[in-house]
């Protein structure tokens, strides 16, 4: 079977894509063959903001329902398949939406949230990011996660600082996830993960997804997709071939003003990060290139059917485990 | 069969309760043998007070669940039946909680809110309620009815004026209802409905639920539960035995202050009504006295099978009409 076809069958999950969306994307995802993608739909909104944002992106759902279909559960990535669309799995990369209520968890729940990362760089009701010093998962943050484990909402702690993630991992009774990090193991920086980190939510039934956001990759901007296949190997060395995924951070399609709302601690306040251009990896420049992923990961001497774990059938086993469908 | 086994066999539904919410409430409901009810958790509030009222809702419902069970479709109803529990369909008496928002339709819609009262006696966005000078639905308010048919929500026009009420049942491609009415043939009150608004509305598909609320019914709070009965058959002579159903109006439970909050606009501005003392009608104080409802309609003549259809039957298909399932 040639790469394109194994890829073609795949079920293809991209863990995290937070690019502006619209029939242009859609439209890139179907080149792609994505299964399904983790959408982000909050990051410094509050409550409803966020809601309105879901109004927003139920509207582009079904003026483009030739091409994407929304995902409450892993039947629905299923079907996607069968379809021959992209299924939609809304998802937060910051807890801030959930304000002050336990009871939001389940609202958002009911209104298509099934993943939730919970802290986006910075301090919050629930804990910290990895950008500033972290005290830990808080008491409400505590409460929270319990809530997240009931209804059925993965935490993600993609952007949570180092001792947040780990007592978060601790507490949790569901399989946790970094949707979307790469391996300080070859490139130091604040947003990558030691081989400890790694390990420990391996070992705790967690899931990794791996990102191929050039900045953090040890090539930078002149990072190829065989850089973003080392990184996938260096963590399924640690994790192991069951707990590894994709998570791109795929952010076509955004303009200069909407990274000067994310790279500032509650969209407007203290700057935490200057990205430069972003540029990425050669051969996966967009999500319509994603078939050279598989083909790039079975060239370097992966078996089709790890590959397959990797690209996919990995990330919907540990969602069904999260949701309970 | 006695009527005792026929109220126990019954679907039994009420198509409006603006009660308490707690366990005394759902207490009573058991011993009433409701199967359903459209219980209101919107007046005044926009929309995060009633997203909070919602989470307050789901919190009872999960703490209550040997009593209660959430109702998304008509599915939920019988399997409350079955289940010998009381299932809760939420709704809005005011669609002052879509703010400006279309997309809020779907919103709630996910969170289980299936029928919403368009205005709460003054104008909102959408029209006008039945205690002032009413304009008609506005142009606003035609796009929330046609979204309200789209994604699955009936129209209630009970507290709406006489004139955006005909224009939303000429509107409307989905049955709408009057889900707690009295026939102003009985007595005159700017909440009530005359034959001919009764006939208009049965005659385009509609539905009407009869509330025994006694400022509204000819004996006031001397009503007992024969004039209750004398209500629904004389609506029933009007709109035939399909379209007729039960819509009490109970507000057991609630406070002084919750009157106070309910009969000034907004929930605080100019005084709108003022009822006095709310007694029951003698023979149906609370919602457990249920079971005589169906002895004396029958008793008065009414046979097992429209009383059977009063009684709920008729809510279940005239729902299913408008949710789809």
């Amino acid at each position: 079977m040639s790469t394109q076809s194994i890829h073609d069958t795949a079920i293809v999950v991209d863990g995290l894509i937070i690019a502006k969306w619209g029939r242009d994307l859609f439209e890139d995802m179907r080149r792609g063959g994505i299964t399904a993608a983790n959408c982000t739909v909050s990051v410094w909104e509050d409550f409803q903001a966020t809601v309105d944002n879901i109004v927003m992106v139920n509207g582009l759902l079904r003026d483009n329902a030739d091409l994407v279909r929304p995902v409450r559960s892993t039947r629905d990535i299923v079907a996607a398949k069968e379809e021959g669309r992209t299924g939609i799995l809304l998802g937060f990369q910051n807890a801030h939406a959930y304000e002050d209520q336990i009871g939001y968890v389940e609202i958002f729940k009911q209104l298509g949230v099934g993943i939730v990362q919970l802290c986006y760089n910075t301090q919050n009701l629930v804990g910290t990011g990895c950008y500033e010093r972290d005290g830990g998962l808080s008491g409400f943050g505590r409460e929270i996660v319990a809530e997240m484990n009931r209804v059925g909402v993965m935490c993600d702690l993609s952007h949570v600082g180092s001792k947040t993630s780990e007592e978060v991992i601790l507490e949790s009774k569901k399989p946790v996830c970094y949707s979307h990090c790469l391996p300080s193991g070859l490139k130091e920086h604040p947003r990558n993960k030691s081989d400890e980190e790694l390990r420990f939510i391996a070992e705790h039934g967690g899931f990794i997804g791996v990102t191929m956001f050039t900045p953090f990759l040890k090539n930078g901007v002149n990072s190829t997709i065989d850089d973003y296949c080392e990184a996938i190997e260096y963590v399924m060395d640690i994790a192991g071939e069951d707990s590894v995924g994709i998570g791109t951070d795929f952010t076509q399609g955004q303009d200069a003003q909407f990274f000067e709302w994310l790279t500032h601690d509650k969209g407007y306040a203290r700057r935490l990060t200057r990205f430069g251009e972003i540029i990425n990896p050669k051969g996966i420049r967009t999500i319509g290139d994603f078939p050279n992923l598989t083909e790039a990961l079975m060239r370097r001497g992966m078996s089709e059917r790890v590959t397959r774990k990797v690209m996919g059938e990995n990330w919907v086993r540990v969602l069904r485990d999260v949701w309970g469908e």
